[in-house]
């Protein structure tokens, strides 16, 4: 339990090595999630979303500097793939601590790839946890918004931007990907680009087929040129207006809630597949119905029900 | 039971019918794969794997054209959420049908958004069996290979193609992923433009260091330009003597073996997830549940422990 004790003490190096034990899933991050989760939940959670290359990267570090010139403490979990971030994870940690290295109140952590190959929504919510731990004010998470664990990060945020570009010509597929319907804020990054009007158009043409009650949030459009710095005074202003409009109206707490519950069935499915996991060890009765299922002599239905007998008989056996 | 058996024959309408009952979630759709089941475990599954943009659909397309001339009977399924395959899907089937949609023996299905936002695999899987029971020879599985379902579902291909590109640059993220070194063969497309001998070069690199035991396979790296056709007789070659080399070394079964421990994983998930929906629909304890792990008066972890002994419990009651 001493890690998390230091975490919540705000201890950097403390912070780092834990969440490197979540994302290398030791078990002893469980015992130590466990122990931080009663002091989390005061963190505000903002997700970026955006095809790799529209500048995710360094609107987040235009955001950090705004952010901290009104003293709110920062943290940032890098989940895309692509990011300069994540790169960092690999070429070290320089790069990307450049700007921010020497501010104790920015705290910059990428997913390894190791991380979404398997429990992606997992690692990256305990990732969250930490930095909430450590007294984190907002914590963006940046993601590609392709794949199902990336889209099920972005639906949990408090609030969601989707960033977009002249260049990247993927706003198609944002749309059909459901991402378009869970942003609270567009932005339309390398404005200074020609097409940039018409992508904001779009999204005007298409929220002004929304009918929106009094009361309700309208996602504003918000064009930037992030490696100029231009916007990101006006983004953070309407972040923080979203916030505001988030915990007045109790839409925060039904967030929480959904985020609570994507948690929950991370856990009932990883405890289910480490029972899958020992029993495979232990030369195993699931190993032959998947031989069974290989063969075509049972269907993967059956053989699930009769896994899950097994699993619920053992877990009888264990809990008495 | 009839749609399955008239898949058996071939029917086409049957066939579409039922994949539509697959993406749907419909429980209908797990009678009729559990019955085509048995008949299935005949095709070849290929895996093509690639960024957006990097041409894999007009490769697809292509190789259609050198397998049918060889009488090989195929089928497409279109995971990929930015595939023009998969933009046929709403912009209506007429698209993707124009070159092969007078031969009964092409069957190309693309995932609608609906199937990748949750059980991504489970629902590519079960359109595979359905063009398996249908008399498909080779299948071509298309993905961008972001995102965690999506890695899953090209590790278990037969053969594994990676599509790269010189206008993508998204070697790197790809080597991060992991996706490199699932895959049996590389393609450069695009390679009338600059920096495909780099990319190329850069492959051969990487895969002279590795060791390669007499009778391993060593991936080749073939140069296409898919817009003129170029390379595709070349690739499909390449992906028959694979073919070759997986069913003699007796890897294929293995393959196999891990698309059943998938499938078998995906059906447990699908169970789990069904009994806690219906929980929630009967007003909850699990909901309960929810509400405190959000309120931090429990932690996940505990919570999904609970969860898991009452389904074990109301599993119990329901089989005797």
């Amino acid at each position: 339990m001493k890690l998390a004790d230091k975490v919540l003490e705000g201890d950097i190096r403390a912070a780092a090595k834990l969440m490197r034990a979540i994302e290398d899933e030791s078990t002893s991050a469980i015992d130590e999630l466990c122990a931080i989760y009663p002091h989390t939940g005061k963190a505000y959670i903002v997700g970026l979303t955006g095809a790799p290359g529209v500048g995710k990267s360094t609107l987040i570090n235009n955001l950090i500097n705004v952010f901290r010139t009104k003293g709110i403490k920062i943290g940032v979990v890098a989940v895309d793939p692509t990011s300069p971030f994540t790169g960092g994870a690999i070429l070290g940690d320089r790069v990307r601590m450049q700007q921010h290295g020497l501010d104790e109140d920015v705290f910059i952590r990428s997913m390894a790839t190791r991380g979404w190959m398997g429990g992606l929504a997992k690692a990256t919510l305990g990732m969250l946890h930490v930095m909430d731990a450590m007294g984190k004010d907002i914590i963006m998470v940046e993601t590609v918004g392709v794949g199902q664990s990336e889209v099920e990060i972005a639906k949990v945020a408090d609030t969601s931007i989707l960033v977009l570009s002249p260049a990247s010509g993927d706003e198609m597929q944002m749309i059909k990907a459901g991402i378009m319907e869970i942003a609270d804020i567009f932005v339309v990054n390398k404005a200074d680009r020609g097409g940039a009007e018409n992508i904001a158009g779009a999204i005007e043409f298409m929220l002004s087929m929304k009918t929106y009650l009094p009361g309700d949030w309208r996602p504003c459009t918000i064009l930037c040129e992030a490696v100029y710095g231009k916007g990101s005074e006006q983004l953070v202003t309407e972040i923080l207006k979203h916030k505001d409009y988030m915990t007045s109206c109790g839409l925060l707490e039904r967030r929480r809630k959904e985020r609570a519950r994507l948690e929950v069935n991370e856990a009932i499915e990883g405890s289910i597949a480490s029972f899958m996991h020992q029993s495979l060890e232990n030369g195993g009765e699931i190993e032959k119905l998947v031989d069974e299922v290989a063969q075509r002599s049972c269907d993967p239905t059956s053989a699930a029900l009769k896994i899950i007998e097994q699993f619920s008989k053992r877990f009888h056996t264990t809990q008495e």
